[in-house]
Formats: C-alpha cells, structure tokens, sequence
C-alpha cells in the first residue's frame, strides 16, 4: 500500500515536471469524504514550500472550477461510492488537463472508473484506520512533501503508521468513561457546539455535521476555537452543551485559550484531548497530522454511545438515499 | 483611493518580482474581518491563473505560520482597532520577509503602526459601503489581478464600485417587508440555520457567527449549501428555522438545489436572495465578487430588525470587551 501511493506519486510528479511543476494540490469532496481529505490539505498548508492547497465541497468546484486548473495540478477527489457531483468534479479536472486521484471504498466503484489514478482505502463496519480515508489522504500529502521537497520528517512520518490502530484501539478504552458519562449526561440535549482548531478542525467538522446532525439529528455549532472569541462566544451559559477537540501540536494553544474561558463561563463541556490518547507514541515532527486519524474513530465512537443510550441508531436516516435531493 | 491601491500593488509587485515572483496570497484575521476579507480569498482562488491563496484565522496563523511563507508571500491581515492576534500576525508575517497589508478603520490604530503598507476603510455606524472593509479587500484583488495577470474584467470591476452604496440603499427598501416578515414570525426562536455558498459563504459566516450568535445571542449553525446534502439536512424538519442566501452567479445551483429541498421539507424558512437585489446593474463577469459587499449590510440589516423587535441591542455583549479572555 505504502508502495503504491509511493510509486504513485512518482508518477504523478513525472506528469508535473513535463507541464513545468506542481503549482497546487486541490482536494474535492462532500461530507465526511471532505472532512477525511482536510488532514491532507492541513498537512500540505502548514509544510510544503511551494506547492499550494485548496479544499472544495465538490459541487462548487464543478459549478465554478478555479481558473488556475490545468496541467500543472493535482486534483484530489474522495468518495466512498460514487457521490454524483464528486464523480463530476474528477471529469472536470480531467478535462482542465489536470491530474487526478479518485480516492474510493473499493476498485468497482464510479468513483474508481472516474479517476487517472485510483487509491482505493479501508472502510466499513470495522476499518482499518492506517488504511483509512483519512490516513491515505496523509501518505499522498507526505508522499508529495517528499518527493517535490525532500520533506526531512518523511521517515518519521511513515514509521507513525504501524502504531495508529493501537493508539485508536487503547484510545477508545482510555475514553470510555468521558464517552458513557457524556452518554448519561447529554442524552436529551438537542443542540451542541463543537470547538476545535488546527489539525482538528476537520474532525470538528465531521462529529458536528456527519455524528451530530446526519446520525443523531442533534444540531451542531462548528466554532473554529481560535473564531470562538470573535462572536460565538457570546452565547455560551451555564447550560449549553459544549465539546472542545484540544489537539497537540502547534496550535494547541487556541484550544488551551477556550479551555480556560469555559472553566469560568460554561456549566456543561466536554474535553476530548489528543494528547491524552497520543501521550508521546509519535514522533514529535509529525504527531499533530495524525491528531485526527485517531480522533475522529473516537469522537464516532463517543457519539455513538450516546447513540445506544438514546435508542436512535447511528444508520437511521430520514432524507439521506431515501428521496430524491 | 482607486489610486492609493493600484500604486500600493504596484510596489509589491516590484517586490515580489526582485524576490522571483508572487507565490501567494494569506489573508489573516478574525471574525466579522476574517468575513471582510473572505470575498477577496474566494475571487483569487476564482480568478489567479498562479497565485495561490489561503486564509486564516489569526492566532493559527501566529502560531502555525506555513513553512510556505517568504518573501514572495503578500500577507492581507485585518482588524478595525487592533485585534492582539491580528497584529502579531502581522509581525509573525514580517519577520518571515513577506510583503504586509494591514486593513484597519483609521490611521491611529496598532494595525496601522504595525503594517509595511495601511489600508483604511470606511466603519462606524454609517460606513460608506463601497470604502469598507470588503470592498477595499476586493480592490486588493483587483488589482493583484490586474497587475499581475492582466485581468481581462478589471474595468467592469472598477466601474461596480460606484453603483454599491446605491444597490445596499435600494436593497434595504426591498428587503424591508422581508425583514419585518423575519423580526414578526422568528422574534422568539433560539436557533437559526443559515446556509450558502460560492460568494456568499463569507456573508453566511457573517450572519451567522457576528449578527446571530454574538450580537443576539442566537445559536447559528452555519451550513454550506453544497454541504447541506451531505449531513446537515437531516436535522431538517417544519420547524427549523432557516435562512438561505442565495447568490447569483455560477454557484447558484447549489442554492437553488437546497430551495427545491426546503420547499418539501422545511416549514420556515426565508430566502435571502442577491439576484433580487442586484438585478442587473453590474456586469455579469464580475457581478458575483460584489454579491457580499451588497448582502453583508442587508443581512446585517434583517438581523438588526428582529433585534428591535427583541429589545436585544446589537450592541450589546456579555463577555466581548469586558471580561478577559
């Protein structure tokens, strides 16, 4: 797998030196698909020198693509099937002359037929986080870091990979009790805010919009935690349910600048905390770029069993592949 | 001012080009400013054939500044006085050797000291629209444009700026029964729903997180109409209240999209829509950059009348400017 994505990329720097270079990697998707990809484009936005990043819900990018496409970037897609307008966004890239990456649940999807290059990663019932969406995103970000910019933290980061699914696994025993009083306590709470920032902040996205909204039809304020004092903080009691994702890394600190607000302000938060479950497992370099390969299967998981206490059912829908939108 | 701005670019652009050429864009700021500046980052990631864009919060930019940044780099940073963050992102970008623009409502504030070049704005309780914080950052955008990529609609964008103030005032007539119609039925409501996309998602972002949740003290979950199908509508029923900003220009159909959902679906909702209020005034290549300029004052000003009818001044704040944080 690793070689792949390695002899991949290869590839696709061939394609890009020949147009002149790799001017931007461009990652498209919808959903939990998007929030899976941010990780990647985090990664590049904070590393690569010159190599630009761009995230787009995929119907934006098809109804109005940037005018910079062509062959000098990299389109990016991600969809667990065949997400209509996520197909559409790999031909229009394909079209602009740009190289394309379909990332898809497996080689006979659309998505798979779609693509110039096709990455194919774990899901289901019970995925293998290391070959998850999220963490194949990672390896071709890293994959890109090191063969356009001979990223120096590139060993380290390949060595993070065997460790992830033990650090998801002694994680969600390490959150079992915040996950079962979290369960006891905010069963009936129709509205919560999800605070997180940084490498977070895709999974802030996803417990808000895919757990929160779509599984459990609770709504969900996504606050950047660095935005939270610039308006939302505003209604923030003694009584509103509040979850704040604290990270590790660099960024920590806004997290850190909640967490004290709260203390003081709020009645009734959560902390879900990175380092907690990470404790030093990971190399120091790259460890906030995992943060959210092992946290969103946690956040899932917490959500989830409010889900059973709740008696409603992470798979119910009510619009979702049951009429037409 | 046109011209205090063209000859601004113009000695960036003879800065970038000593340095080897203008590698990107980062605009830095928080909140209602992040949101002023977002139209700018939305019409370079549209337009730019070379230059990338990004856009950050200010304290994940100060603590996580991109290993991309260089002297190569024009970083935008803007705050009305002198946000803490905001202006440590302009040092943080100034010792990188990155070219600096510091957007600030006059030229005494610690944003103006800190910038190597100030860009004022028209602010206060009666700001002229086509000076403000927006229209100024698209000016930005014009002329980077323009000056570096010969911009083939740059006339058409100059000649909008005159009809601006006039098409806020005018809309404010239109949207007036529209306005009273929202302060009437949604007075008592404590969660709003606000979506949109393309140009208007900074006007959503405003909306939602400046005149909801901090000036009113609403909850606001901001949802982006081509996210909107992939988990947040399942929350939909004929109760929620929820507001659309419907853009003209070639994302419209992720708008009307989410229309045609909530004419099934959703009992209350209001539409807030630019094609009403812009008509046909601007030229149609750009007429989509301005849609924000226009909608954030109306958005603004539908807010501010249900805050009349609430007796809950805008103006009022709990925490903001009174207790530390």
């Amino acid at each position: 797998m690793d070689g792949q994505i390695k002899e991949m990329i290869a590839r696709v720097k061939e394609k890009a030196d020949a147009a002149g270079g790799l001017k931007g990697v461009y990652f498209v998707a919808c959903g939990g698909s998007q929030a899976a990809i941010y990780p990647a484009k985090y990664l590049l936005d904070a590393e690569a020198k010159d190599i630009g990043a761009k995230i787009y819900n995929s119907n934006e990018f098809v109804h109005h693509p940037p005018r910079s496409l062509d062959a000098r970037c990299l389109v990016i897609c991600c969809s667990l099937k065949a997400t209509a307008e996520t197909v559409r966004a790999v031909e229009v890239a394909k079209r602009s002359g740009a190289i394309t990456i379909a990332m898809t649940g497996s080689p006979d999807t659309g998505m798979a037929g779609a693509g110039e290059h096709v990455v194919v990663y774990s899901n289901g019932d019970a995925p293998i986080y290391s070959e998850g969406n999220q963490a194949k995103a990672l390896r071709i970000g890293f994959e890109i870091l090191q063969q356009f910019e001979n990223y120096p933290h590139y060993d380290a980061a390949m060595a993070a990979y065997a460790k992830l699914d033990d650090l998801v696994e002694s994680g969600k025993k390490k959150l079992r009790p915040l996950a079962e009083r979290f369960a006891a306590e905010y069963a009936n709470d129709a509205i919560f805010y999800v605070l997180g920032a940084g490498p977070l902040y895709g999974t802030a996205y996803s417990m808000a919009n895919c757990h929160l909204m779509e599984m459990q039809w609770r709504h969900a304020v996504l606050v950047h935690s660095g935005e939270y004092f610039h308006g939302p903080f505003e209604t923030t009691d003694k009584d509103l349910p509040m979850i704040l994702l604290m990270s590790t890394g660099a960024t920590r600190y806004l997290d850190e600048r909640v967490l004290a607000f709260l203390k003081t302000y709020a009645g009734r938060y959560m902390v879900v905390d990175a380092a907690e479950v990470l404790g030093d497992a990971l190399d120091a370099n790259i460890a906030e770029y995992f943060n959210s390969v092992v946290m969103v299967p946690l956040e899932r998981h917490i959500v989830a069993t409010m889900a059973e206490r709740r008696g409603h059912s992470m798979d119910e829908r009510r619009y979702m592949w049951k009429v037409d939108y």
